[in-house]
């Protein structure tokens, strides 16, 4: 039996989510739960992975069990298991061809900058910049990244990919008093894309570059040319489709 | 030369205010970080402690050290030594007769509740009680917990005080979406009497007990009377004067 799990998570509690020997991350969490559930091992498949720091909402995975249990059961008996910084929102049974990276078609993540003074009881959950940004030339430079380009300017450094061409169907930036919102959604997101993106038009609210610039760091294809990542703390898995 | 500081701290990071032998307090990093400054021992005297897992925004304190330093200069050279979770908002030099418990008047504590769904992100800053409540219940009884009383009932059952009188100038609950926000203002606070005057309440709100029996509870002066304590993670010190 196949199931399909939306979930939440509080990314500064883990060492990223992906599985890792002797650490602690999301996917241990999960698997470590099912498969006291299952009796047997349980390997977990998400949409994608999140590094260390970064949290979600409304992220999904799927994984087979070898019972079939109520959804509702199923929920409650995680939840009892999974600890406080984890949630399991949804438990729903999916055919068995289904699987959450290749069926995954959207992604939105957000991500939140505190512009006001310091403030510690956000530390791990905005990125404290603490100077003001000009947010009228940040909206006009992310119109640049929306559509299909090649983004390996904005991946990480070292990763080789087959393709580099992503395809950003929604922006928005977004002022709440002090802070700052961007949301990016697309078809998929490379590692550290969003970070580098963000960085890089944090620059641009600096007036350290001009919106244009995107154009053409875009057209590089060089990590170089862009920014500086910005730190997981502020960034924010919202959606997946 | 006196130094009162104005700072705000993360509660879920530390093992309460207070200074512990071997324990991470935010006391113990206060005084680690002036000590380091002074290069003799330098001890803080807060306006009150505040319990493992309590926030606190604006909360103030005085010290001595042996010379004279700028306030700007300290308020830098302290951050620069606290860690991410604590942050020192000001820094003001002050007469040697000021005592920051002694000269306290005035305290608000807000109190978050979710009555929505459980938000893993905000387990330690947000109480996740995940059911509706009847806040115009709550907000009757409420009332009844505001001006001059011996709040003993509400007071950690094993604290012995030479009075347990307390005045309470101004009280408040409101909505936000799912959350609840109780915020009190009163001449001082003992210890969990935020914290067990907020679990009365949520009973009150749960239907279990009337808001008139809130005058009943206060004259019995017996803490089994009233309700249970509410967990500290959604409580915060918000102001200090």
């Amino acid at each position: 039996m196949r199931y399909l799990i939306t979930f939440s998570y509080d990314g500064s509690k883990f060492n990223g989510y992906q599985k890792q020997p002797n650490k602690n991350t999301i996917q241990d969490k999960l698997e470590e739960a099912l498969t006291e559930i299952n009796h047997k091992p349980v390997l977990v498949s998400a949409t994608g992975r999140t590094d260390a720091g970064v949290h979600a909402y409304n992220q999904k995975a799927h994984f087979d069990l070898d019972f079939d249990i109520e959804e509702s059961s199923l929920k409650k008996a995680l939840n009892s298991l999974v600890g406080d910084y984890i949630y399991i929102k949804e438990v729903m049974k999916v055919d068995n061809t289904y699987h959450a990276r290749f069926d995954c078609k959207e992604k939105t993540y957000t991500y939140k900058i505190n512009t006001g003074e310091y403030n510690p009881i956000e530390a791990d959950y905005v990125y404290q910049y603490g100077k003001s940004l000009d947010i009228s030339k940040m909206q006009e430079a992310i119109k640049y990244l929306e559509g299909e380009h090649n983004f390996k300017s904005f991946t990480k450094s070292d990763d080789v990919k087959d393709s580099y061409v992503r395809n950003i169907f929604y922006t928005n930036i977004r002022c709440e008093a002090d802070y700052i919102l961007i949301t990016f959604t697309g078809n998929g997101f490379m590692r550290y894309m969003v970070r580098n993106m963000v960085g890089t038009l944090i620059e641009v609210g600096e007036g350290k570059r001009n919106p244009k610039d995107i154009k053409d760091i875009l057209k590089s294809a060089d990590r170089r040319k862009a920014g500086k990542t910005a730190p997981a703390c502020g960034l924010y898995l919202i959606d997946v489709k």
